[in-house]
Parts: C-alpha cells; structure tokens; sequence
C-alpha cells in the first residue's frame, strides 16, 4: 500500500505527539479537520492509528496486522488442502514407508473400512528403523499414533486453525475429516491432509500476483 | 479491517456495474462526488477497488492483497530463524539421528571447520536406515547433500523470498549463511535455519494480539 506523503506526515506527527487530536493535527499541517478526515479514515482503518475517543490518535504498533488477519482467517482448509496418502492398519512398515517414499510425503494416514483409525510419520518411521525391529514383518497398525490422539480439522475450517494445531501439537500435517453417521455413530472419513508444507505454500501464494 | 454500510454498498454496485464512474456511483447513492470521495480512497487504498483512469472503478480479485504483500515482504530471516543444529562431517550416520530426535528437528546440517559443507534431512537418514547399510560406521559426509547443491538464504533476506524457496526447491529446511573471507575466499558460516516450521509459526503469529 503506498501512502501520500501527506499520511506520511501524519504518522509522523502521532509518533511523536501520541496521543494526538485531530485539532492538533490539522493546526500543525496548517489545514482544516474536514480536510484530514479521509487521511484520518484511511489510517485508522488500516490499523496503522488508533483512535481513542476523548484522547486522540496514536500509532498502534502492528500497522496493516488487523487487514491481514482478516485476510488470513478467510482461507478455508478446503481450498489449500491436498490428498491424503492412506494405506491399512496391516499393511508392513516396509510397504509403507515405500509408500512414503514414492509419494513424496511425510505422513501417511491409516484407515480401517474407511475410517480414520491412525497416523505414522516420518520421524515415527526413522525411529523403528534404527531400532533394529524387522520392519518386513511388523505391520503399521503397531507403530501408529492411533485415535482419538490424533489432532484433525474440516473442510470448512480455516487454513489459520490448521496451522494453530500444527503448531501446538507439533505435529507436520493434520488430517482432513467429514464427520458420517454409520449405525447410529459418528465415524471420521478421511477426505484430505493439510501440512506444514500447504502452510508455506499458502504464505507464498499471498505475496503472488501482486 | 470494518466496512461502513455505504462502503459494503459500494463494494456491490462496483461488482454488479464494473466498470463504474464516480459519478454513477453518487447518482445511485444520492450524494455527491466529494462525499464519496474517502470512502473510495479506502476502497481503493486496501486494494478491495482499483480505479481506473477515464474508466471508473473495478472489483479487485484479490481483496486487502497488496496489503498482506507488503506486511509479509518486511519480515526479515533473522526475525523468524531458529538455531541450527550442526554436526561434522566423520558423524556417523547413526550418532547423526541421534542428534536429530534429541533436537528435534527434521534437518542437521554439516560443517568442516566452520564452514556449511552438506546438509541431510530425515528423509536421507530414512532412506539409508532401510537400506541395509551399517549406520554405525557410513559417516554422514557419504549420505548428505553436498555444496554448492544447498539453497541458502541471509540474516537480511525476507522470511518471504525464504518461504519460496522452500517450495521451489522442496526442501523442508534451509541454512541461514554469512559470507566471511577467509585467505582471499568467500565462505558460508552457518548462523541459523528456517524451515517450513519457522513459516508456519509465522503464519500463526500473524493473527495473534489482533
């Protein structure tokens, strides 16, 4: 966003004056309050002042943060998720990590007659590989993190809440679940995976066709 | 960021009548040109409008963007990078892993007298694990990826030309370097990393203390 000089005169008079009313202003730039209000408007707005009744303008610290958050907070997990990589509780911990592998990603998610039973990640699989285990013969369902310990979103949700859960329950991807009722109860279906690489992918689409 | 009602009645016949002249835009609302005038200036300042010389006011596809490009772009590496977790060379493949469950960190990278020399991920260690090599005695120098084949990036660089490197060259981590000369040659210390986590708390840290 590129600010007249005018605003740029403002921000800095708030700087150093805050709180500062629109009066002051308007004397210092030797101008009239009518002819500031639309500086003023655009400036509050936009987050980069503040204003507090009765007191005046001053400069908050996170300009344009309210824009992006809202901005943020709209992408929906459906529109930046990506297909999840599934295979069964008994397949072995070799065909799955070759699975991994072919691919390419860093999580595979684990289904039982098409519900979301568990998930076992890279790091999960390097663990039992050095741990000297035949990993021919022991199957996935073993290793797993099984449900409920297992952090999801949903469609609707927002990319901002996956990226929260990925964060606080350290984890680098999440599944993406519908909720289906099936003999009176609630069975979670795999319908896609949001990762850490879908964050990042997402951060950089937001700075593209500027 | 919070529309008034005129604003998001603005917004509207923009979209339904693009391209709109001011002036059409007054009639409909029954008001004049220069009442209107801040609210456009706001409109058009976040991006949500774009106004076109002797041609009147269009719907920006991508509303408030440009202001989420220009907060993202100022955020420097050295504001979100973390430390780097370093062995050398002779490491053995296996003390490697080590090193990286008891750091917890999905990418060490490897230094020969200060100097970044190689760096190798999770998915480097996963593949050597299940190959049947002995991670007791291959040192990581044979298994990692070399320079000049690391992607880097500097203190002063944004998190964002980060990011994007990241998913250009699909890797999960990237070292953060300092160009010193040593004996008439340029060398890259290692000073940090940033990752697609480091991205992803930035990305949560964008919507916090709104």
């Amino acid at each position: 966003m590129k600010l007249t000089p005018r605003q740029q005169e403002i921000i800095r008079l708030v700087k150093e004056g805050q709180p500062i009313t629109s009066e002051s202003l308007a004397r210092t730039l030797g101008v009239t309050r009518a002819a500031l209000r639309p500086d003023l408007a655009i400036l509050t707005m936009t987050g980069i002042l503040e204003a507090r009744p009765k007191v005046g303008y001053i400069y908050s610290q996170k300009p344009s943060h309210s824009m992006v958050y809202d901005y943020i907070i709209h992408i929906k997990v459906k529109d930046v998720m990506s297909s999840p990589v599934v295979v069964n509780e008994e397949t072995t911990v070799y065909d799955a990590i070759v699975h991994l592998f072919l691919n390419d990603v860093g999580t595979l998610f684990v289904e039982n007659k098409g519900t979301l039973v568990g998930a076992v990640s890279r790091k999960d699989f390097l663990k039992i590989a050095i741990g000297g285990t035949d990993i021919h013969k022991v199957p996935v369902g073993v290793i797993m993190t099984r449900m409920p310990n297992i952090v999801f979103v949903e469609k609707e949700d927002s990319g901002y809440l996956s990226a929260q859960r990925i964060i606080e329950h350290e984890v680098d991807s999440l599944p993406v679940v519908e909720r289906v009722f099936e003999d009176e109860k609630e069975v979670l279906k795999i319908v896609g995976k949001i990762s850490k690489t879908n964050i990042t992918k997402l951060f950089v689409n937001m700075g593209k066709n500027k």
